[in-house]
C-alpha cells in the first residue's frame, strides 16, 4: 500500500538545520472531502527562503508551525478531484509542502501547461525562481541598455536567470559565485560576460577588476561582505536589489550589516527590498517573456534535481553550501 | 588694519576633530581682480558634512585639501566689487569657507533678498539645510497624508525642519532626540507629535511605543544603532531616507552597518541616499514653499549663532556632541 511521505518541522533550528529539526512521516494518503483536490508530487522545489520559513517571528508570511508539514512550492499531478476547477491528470503547480501527496481545496493551486514547457520548469524558470528574477531585475533593478549589473549567488537559480534577462536586455552581465566549475558554468552556459570566483579570487580586487564603469545594478543573494564591497563600486543612482542573504540564513550571530551603506549617500543610490508574491497579478506578462526567450534559445534553464523525498534534509542543505548548479529541486517518482 | 581671519585644514583627523587639526591664519583681506567680488561673511554655516569633506578619498565632492581654507557655507555682504554681476552692499550667499572674507568669481555665489527673511535664515531654512529637508523628506521619502514620519536629529537644524514639513503634510511626526531639553523643544517649539529621548529612554521600546501604526518614512541623520532599531518598525512599502549618520562621522572603526537591512526585503521597502546639490534647479520651488509656510506661522527658524569665527574648532564639535538646538551657525561682527 503507498503511503504519504511527509517532512515535519519539529524543532526550530538554530544556525543550519539538521536531522534534528525534522520528522519524517508516513501516513495513509488522504481522500479528498468536497472542493478538495487530491494532488501527487512529482517536484518539490528547495529554495533558500525555507530557512527563514523556519524561524519563529514575524515575516512576510507566517513561519512554519511545529508539527506542521514543512512549507514548499510544489508541481504535480491530479489523482483525485472533488474540485470542479480539477480533473484527474491535470497537471498543476502550487505549495502543498514537502510531502509525496497534498490535499487542496484549490486556493494557490494551478493548472500547468506541459505542451509549454516539462512539468518541472513551472517549479522553476515557470515559476517562483522565475518570477523572482523577472520582477526583481527588471521591476526593482530597472537595467538600461549598457549598464553594468552584477550578481551574486550567479549559479543558483535565480541569480543565473538574472543574469541571463540582463544579457537579453544589453547589459554587461558580471556574476559572483564559488569555484571554478560554478564560474565556467555562468558564462560558458549562462552566457555571463564574466564571473568571479570568491573562493579563489580576491573579491574586493575582482569586483573593481570586472567592473571599469562601475555598478548601476548590483543583484544581491548573499548578503555580507559581498554585499559589503559590492557597494564600494555602486554608480550614481545605482539601485542594490535585496533578493536574499543567504550567506547570513544560518548566522547564530547577528545579520552582518552593510558597513558601506553611507556609499547610498554619496551616489545618491538605493538599496529595495521585493518579495515575488506582490507580483502575482502580473505573472502572466512574465511567464509569456520568459517562454518566448526560452523558445527562442535566449534563455537557458538548468535544474539540480536531487531523486527522492527522503533525501530532503541533505539536499536542502546543498543551498547553503553552494553545491547546486541552477534550480535545486526534490524529483519524486510517478510510481511511488 | 582690518585682517582676514581664516582656518585652514592643517591635517587630517583620526576620529573627533581637535585643534590640531586646524591651522588659524591671519592675512590682508584680498582685492578683487577683474571678474571677482569680495565678500564680508557675516554667517558661516557649520554642518556635519563637514566632518566628511574633512576625510581623504573619493566622496560627492572632493575633500578639502590640506593648507586650504576650511570649506563651509556662507552668508555675508559684497564689500568690493570688479563683478558685473554684483555690487556694493548686495547680500549674497555660497560657500566661501570658514574665512571672514571671501573672494569669488561669482559661480556658486547667489544674491539672497533681506526683505523675504533675515540675511542668517539664507544660510539655513532658505538655504542648504531648508533645501536638505525639503526635498529629502518630499522629493525621497514622499510621505503621504497620515502616515507616520520618524526623524533622528530632530532637534537639529534638518531633523527639526523634516518633522515640521511632515507636519504640514498631514504626518503623525515623530522625533528622536537626546536630553529631555531636547525633546521639549522638539513638541513645545517645533510641534511634533511625540519625541523620544533617546539618552534617558529604551529606544526600542520608545519608537515602538511611539509609531503603534509602525513607521512609514525614516528620515535618517544619526545612523548606528538608531537606523538600526527603526528598521524593525517600517511599514511595507517604507521609506528610509539617508541624509546623514552623525554618530559615524568620527568613528576610527568601521562604519556600523544596519544589521536590520533584510526588513527591507520583508517590507518590499528602500532605503535611498541624496545629495541636495543634486535639487539646485528646483531650489527656487522650495523657497518659495518655505517662505509661504515661514509667513503663515507653520514653520519656525530656529538658528543656534555662535559669535566670533575664532570658536569655530570648539563650536563645529556641538554638532558631534549634540549641543545645538536647530541650525547651528558662526555670526561674524559687521565691523570686524
Amino acid at each position: 500500500m503507498t503511503l504519504n511521505k511527509q517532512f515535519r518541522l519539529a524543532k526550530r533550528p538554530l544556525g543550519t538545520p539538521t536531522r534534528e529539526n525534522w520528522e519524517f512521516v508516513t501516513e495513509a494518503i488522504p481522500t479528498p472531502a468536497e472542493g478538495q483536490v487530491l494532488v501527487q508530487n512529482l517536484f518539490i522545489s528547495l529554495d533558500p527562503a525555507m530557512r527563514g520559513w523556519m524561524n519563529e517571528g514575524k515575516s512576510y508570511i507566517p513561519p512554519v508551525g511545529i508539527g506542521e508539514v514543512m512549507r514548499a512550492g510544489t508541481a504535480g499531478k491530479v489523482v483525485a478531484s472533488q474540485h470542479p476547477g480539477f480533473a484527474v491528470g491535470d497537471y498543476v503547480s502550487g505549495a502543498l509542502g514537502v510531502q509525496s501527496y497534498g490535499l487542496s481545496d484549490g486556493k494557490g493551486l494551478y493548472k500547468v501547461d506541459t505542451n509549454l514547457a516539462p512539468l518541472s520548469t513551472h517549479l522553476g524558470l515557470l515559476g517562483m525562481v522565475g518570477m523572482t528574477a523577472y520582477f526583481g531585475l527588471l521591476d526593482v533593478g530597472q537595467p538600461k541598455e549598457g549598464e553594468t549589473v552584477l550578481i551574486s549567488g550567479a549559479a543558483g537559480a535565480v541569480g543565473g536567470l538574472v543574469g541571463q534577462i540582463a544579457k537579453i536586455k544589453g547589459c554587461h552581465t558580471v556574476g559572483i559565485a564559488g569555484g571554478a566549475e560554478k564560474c565556467r558554468y555562468v558564462v560558458d552556459e549562462l552566457g555571463f560576460d564574466a564571473c568571479i570566483d570568491y573562493k579563489s579570487e580576491d573579491l574586493r580586487t575582482a569586483i573593481k577588476a570586472h567592473t571599469p564603469k562601475g555598478v548601476d545594478v548590483f543583484f544581491d543573494n548573499v548578503g555580507g561582505e559581498t554585499l559589503d564591497l559590492a557597494l564600494t563600486r555602486i554608480n550614481l543612482k545605482a539601485r542594490v536589489v535585496i533578493c536574499g542573504a543567504i550567506s547570513q540564513y544560518n548566522n547564530t550571530s547577528p545579520v552582518q550589516g552593510p558597513s558601506n551603506y553611507l556609499s547610498l549617500l554619496v551616489n545618491r543610490a538605493r538599496m529595495e527590498g521585493f518579495v515575488v508574491f506582490d507580483y502575482t497579478p502580473r505573472f502572466r506578462e512574465a511567464v509569456v517573456d520568459m517562454v518566448g526567450w526560452l523558445k527562442a534559445g535566449q534563455l537557458k534553464n538548468k535544474e539540480h534535481q536531487v531523486e527522492g523525498i527522503e533525501a530532503f534534509p541533505e539536499a536542502l542543505l546543498m543551498l547553503f553550501k553552494g553545491e547546486n548548479f541552477g534550480k535545486l529541486m526534490l524529483a519524486l517518482p510517478e510510481e511511488a
